[in-house]
C-alpha cells in the first residue's frame, strides 16, 4: 500500500475515528483504524464493539486533489500514536506500508516508521438484511435526538432504557427516551412508506453520529437490518448494534389532565433554574421549590442550610387552571428539558401532588417532556 | 457593609482569588475571600498557607463609577458559591451584609442570601519590616520567572529545589531553578542600589504572580522581608512566604568547555523534539538521541522497540569544534528549555561523554540552561 495524502484533512479523520477506538477491548486490533487505499481512494475505518464508522477519501474534492494512490492495500495501524504524530507532520504525507505491516510515514526530511497489524485481522462488518430504509435531513435527525437522548438511563439496571426507542410510523419518525424519573419525546415528518417499525438505539452510537462533522443539509440514509442500524451520510457510514427487549409503553404515563398550567419565557425560565442550581453539587439532589405569587408571578426558590438561599421572581405570560403550584423539583432534570425547547415560550402543566409536569413548547404538540417531582 | 458593583469587573476578580483560596486548609476560613468595603472603594483578599492576594477596587476606574459604597464594613464569604453564583448574574449587582454575617446579594428581581463568616477571623498579615525594595516592569519580571520556574524540583525531598533563586546584585536580578538533573538561569538589568541579597521563592507563589491580570507595561514594586516577599502590581499585592534554606551553588555546574557546539533555528529544533516526544507516554524517559551526519546535518531519532521509530535531519547553522555528537536527552526537558528561548538561533555546546549540554541563546550570555544526558 502506498498513497499521498493532504495531512490537514487526513487528522481531521482520524482523529474522529480515534474517539470511537477502544483502548481497552479484549481485541487490540480495535485499537486500531483500518487503512484501506484502492482506485476510489482511501478507506477508514473505526470502531468498538457496539459501533464501527467507516469513512471514505475520494481521491478529489471540489475539484482539489487530496489523495494519490500510487499502490492498493490495506493495514492497521494503533491510532493514538499515529494520530499524535500526525498532528505533528507538515501538510503532505505519503503513507506507505509493507507485508510486514511496517507502516512508512515520510514528510520531508522526516521519516517515521510505526508497527502495524494485518488488515485481514480487523473485524469483519457481518453481511446484513436491510430491511427498512428511510431518508431524513441530518439537522432534522440531530435535532430529535438532542431532544431526547439527555433523558436516557445512566444505569446499566435496564438496558433497553439506556438506548432511544426510535419509532418510523405512518410518515412520522418519533424518538423517545426516559431514565423513569422523566421522559423526552419528540415527533418528526419523514417519508417512511413500508408501514411502522421501532428499534431501541444505543445512546452512544447516536452520541457519536451526533459528533460527525458532515454538513448539516445533508441527507442521511438509514437503514434497519436485524440486529443493527446503518446511519450513512455523503462519505461516512456509522454502523450501530440495536438494543434488544422491550420498550415499556411510555404513551400511557402522559397525563391528559392538568390543573395548574403556566406558560412563560423559556430562556428566563431557564437562567433563573440555572441560578437556582449554584449549590447543586452539595447535596444529592438539587431541589428546586415553585410557586405561584399574585396568581401570575412564578416564584423559584432554593435553600440549603449550611450554605444560603437564592429566591427569584418571573412575571409569566399567562396562567390556566386553579392559580397555584408548590411543587419541587430535581433542577438539573428541569433545565436539561427546558435546553431542549427552541420556542421562545413553555408551557409547563402541572397535573396534581406528586403526578409528573408537562413541559412543551407553546402551541407544539410534537415535542413533550415528563418530569417528575420530589418529595419534600 | 453595602455597595453596589459592576457584576463583570468583580466576577473577574472573584474567580482569580478563588483559585489560590484553599479548599483543604486546617483553617475553612481560608476558603472564604474577604471583603472589605471603605471610602476608597472594596478590597478584595484570597489566600492560602504560602501566600495571600489583595486586590483594591478603586471607586472609579478611567473616569467610569464601577463600585458605589452605601456603608462601610466587611465580612467573609465561601468563594465556591459566591463564583458560581455571580457568574449567572446580570451586571449590576448590590452586595450587602449585617451583623450576623448574613450576605445578601441582589440583582433585580433576583435576592441571594449566603451564610459568610466573620472578617475579623481572617487571618492578619503579619506586620513585616521591609529590608530591601526593588522595581521591575511587569513584563519583564513575568518573561524572567517563565524562563527558569518550569526547572524546578517537583519533588519536595529538598525543598529549596522546589523555588527559584532571585539574586538582586549589583543591578541584576539573577534567577535560578534546577531539580538537579536540568538548571535555567536567566540575568536581567534592574536597578538594586542596596548590595546584594537573595531569597528563595516556591514556584507556587510565582505561578500565580505569572497569571495576575495586570497591564503588561506595569511597574513591579517587590519588597523583601525577613520571611516574606510582596509583589505589589497597580491595584493588586501578592505576599508570599519564602522557602527558608541554603541553594545549592549552582555557578561551579556550568562548564566552561566545549567539545562540540552547534548553532540551529530554535523553532525548527523544536518542531523536531516534540515530533520525537510522540510516543513518551509510553515509557518513563522519553529518550531522544541527537547525533551529527555530513559534519553539518543534525539527526534526531526515537526509537520504541514496541511502537515504531522516528528520525528526521535537520540542517544546522553552524558545527564548531569536534563534529561528532551521539547523545541521548529527556526530550520534554529538552522541549521546556527550548520553549524558553525567544531568539532565532539556538546554541547547544556538547562537552562530552555523560557531562551536561549547555543551551543558549545565540550570543546572549544573560541566558544559560544545562540538561544531563541520560544513559542508554
Amino acid at each position: 500500500m502506498k498513497f499521498t495524502i493532504k495531512n490537514s484533512l487526513f487528522t481531521a479523520i482520524v482523529s474522529e475515528l480515534h474517539k470511537i477506538c477502544s483502548n481497552k477491548s479484549l481485541l487490540p486490533i480495535l485499537s486500531g483504524i483500518k487503512i484501506e487505499a484502492n482506485d476510489a481512494g482511501v478507506v477508514l475505518t473505526g470502531g468498538n464493539s457496539e459501533l464501527f464508522i467507516e469513512k471514505k477519501i475520494p481521491l478529489q474534492i471540489k475539484g482539489e486533489t487530496v489523495v494519490q494512490v500510487h499502490e492498493a492495500g490495506s493495514v492497521v495501524v494503533v491510532s493514538k500514536h499515529f494520530m499524535n504524530l500526525l498532528k505533528k507532520l507538515p501538510d503532505d504525507i505519503e503513507i506507505s506500508s509493507d507485508h510486514m505491516q511496517a507502516v512508512l510515514i515520510k514528510s520531508g526530511d522526516i521519516v517515521t516508521r510505526l508497527n502495524g497489524l494485518a488488515a485481514v485481522d480487523y473485524p469483519k462488518l457481518p453481511e446484513i438484511k436491510i430491511l427498512h430504509s428511510v431518508e431524513v435531513e441530518f439537522s432534522s435527525l440531530k435535532d430529535v435526538i438532542k431532544q431526547t437522548i439527555f433523558a436516557v438511563s445512566k444505569s446499566e439496571a435496564k438496558p433497553v432504557l439506556t438506548g432511544v426507542k426510535m419509532e418510523f410510523d405512518k410518515n412520522k419518525l418519533i424518538c423517545t427516551a426516559t431514565d423513569s424519573h422523566r421522559l423526552s419525546r419528540r415527533a418528526i415528518q419523514i417519508t417512511f412508506p413500508e408501514g411502522s417499525h421501532s428499534v431501541i438505539v444505543p445512546s452512544k452510537s447516536l452520541m457519536e453520529l451526533l459528533h460527525l462533522k458532515e454538513p448539516s443539509f445533508a441527507t442521511v440514509h438509514i437503514s434497519i437490518a436485524n440486529q443493527m442500524i446503518l446511519f450513512s451520510i455523503e462519505n461516512t457510514i456509522l454502523y450501530s448494534i440495536l438494543i434488544e427487549g422491550n420498550y415499556p409503553n411510555t404513551q400511557s404515563l402522559i397525563p391528559t389532565d392538568f390543573v395548574t398550567k403556566v406558560t412563560t419565557n423559556t430562556r428566563a425560565l431557564m437562567a433563573g433554574i440555572d441560578r437556582a442550581c449554584v449549590f447543586s453539587e452539595e447535596w444529592k439532589h438539587n431541589n428546586v421549590h415553585l410557586s405561584l405569587i399574585d396568581n401570575s408571578i412564578l416564584k423559584i426558590t432554593t435553600n440549603s442550610a449550611g450554605i444560603g438561599m437564592i429566591e427569584e421572581q418571573q412575571k409569566t405570560s399567562k396562567v390556566d387552571g386553579i392559580p397555584a403550584i408548590d411543587m419541587t423539583f430535581d433542577g438539573r432534570f428541569f433545565l436539561e428539558a427546558l435546553k431542549g425547547i427552541q420556542e421562545e415560550q413553555v408551557t409547563i402543566s402541572f397535573c396534581g401532588v406528586m403526578k409528573p409536569a408537562v413541559i412543551e413548547p407553546e402551541n407544539d404538540a410534537s415535542y413533550v417532556q415528563l418530569i417528575s417531582p420530589l418529595r419534600t
